[in-house]
């Protein structure tokens, strides 16, 4: 595989048993993310970031753990992106799709 | 339920066929999610949609029924999530977490 | 497209707010897609159907507006697999593989 | 935490150049799963590993490492379900739905 295992790594921990409130939990995660010094996006539903195979499983890893220290149940859900060769990709995929449309396209945290 | 059932609705449709590049089919799709004049963010690993329960997931059959005009296999990862009485939340969950931090957070789109 | 757009849906749908616990909501998801007629699988981590596009989300928006009733917050992830003139995946699919191999794969349910 | 960290991992991995079939690919998976002694389960869009949170992680890298070396462009979706001092859920989850409704439920894999 050569040096460089970029991926893509969207993720979103949840505790199931906590009310229908969770963001605490979610800037928990959040706090490890930061920490980590990947880069990362956080959206509505969700957080991506950018890394080594194994720094963003690592991170994944470190976030469940965390929330189990107060947590009985928690669901994750991720989606895993590799593509070779290719980094900078939190930014280059949505490029990609607005130049073929020839236009910006909704985006709220900009508003 | 009232009058009211309005959900984020994130999803991502792939065709597999058609090779590593797939930003073309992803720009049919936006360009569906666009027309529908529904709230959406578009992400790196997906577009999140904000409608009525009705609305998000005819945007979803759309998607696909489009996409299997010209493509014999496609994949939809997708995920729902409704909190009662709550609109607006594609800017406020986000709004909700960096207040719990007390700062913004990594957020590519806007460096 | 023609007459047939068969998919799988893969679907789980999850309160938020009531503990740990889950099984009972799940029960009454699976109360609703048994009564669909459909052909489906349960597994540890979710639902399968297979269908007509229309008819599987039409049973994924009944599972959520079903558990609405008395839950105010909802978490609900999905994934659809289409692929032309194919129907009976719920057991081709795993076939296929098995046959690739030349064995049987592990099936706790058999067990 | 205590010592067991025991989950529930669901992977689907497909790379997305190689046309419509990709049970060669999935197959390949399996043989990685099957070889890692874990308990797992075999179904029509996934498989579902329960381990340890590491030896589950360690799983799905090994995979998509192993797809990395013929493919270019890679997907996986995951999801993770902890509960805390339970084990043997690939089972009893099932187990605990079908009981509250009093029935076997359809699961095409024993027919």
């Amino acid at each position: 595989m050569g040096a460089i295992f970029v991926v893509l790594l969207e993720l979103s921990v949840t505790p199931l048993g906590k009310g229908g409130s969770v963001s605490a939990y979610v800037a928990r995660c959040l706090a490890i993310i930061d920490a980590s010094g990947l880069e990362y996006e956080l959206h509505s539903m969700g957080t991506i970031l950018e890394g080594e195979l194994d720094e963003v499983l690592d991170v994944l890893k470190r976030c469940i753990e965390d929330l189990a220290k107060d947590n009985d149940r928690i669901t994750c859900s991720a989606k895993l992106d590799y593509r070779q060769g290719h980094r900078g990709r939190l930014r280059s995929k949505i490029a990609s799709v607005e130049n073929t449309l020839g236009r910006k396209l909704g985006t709220p945290r900009e508003a």
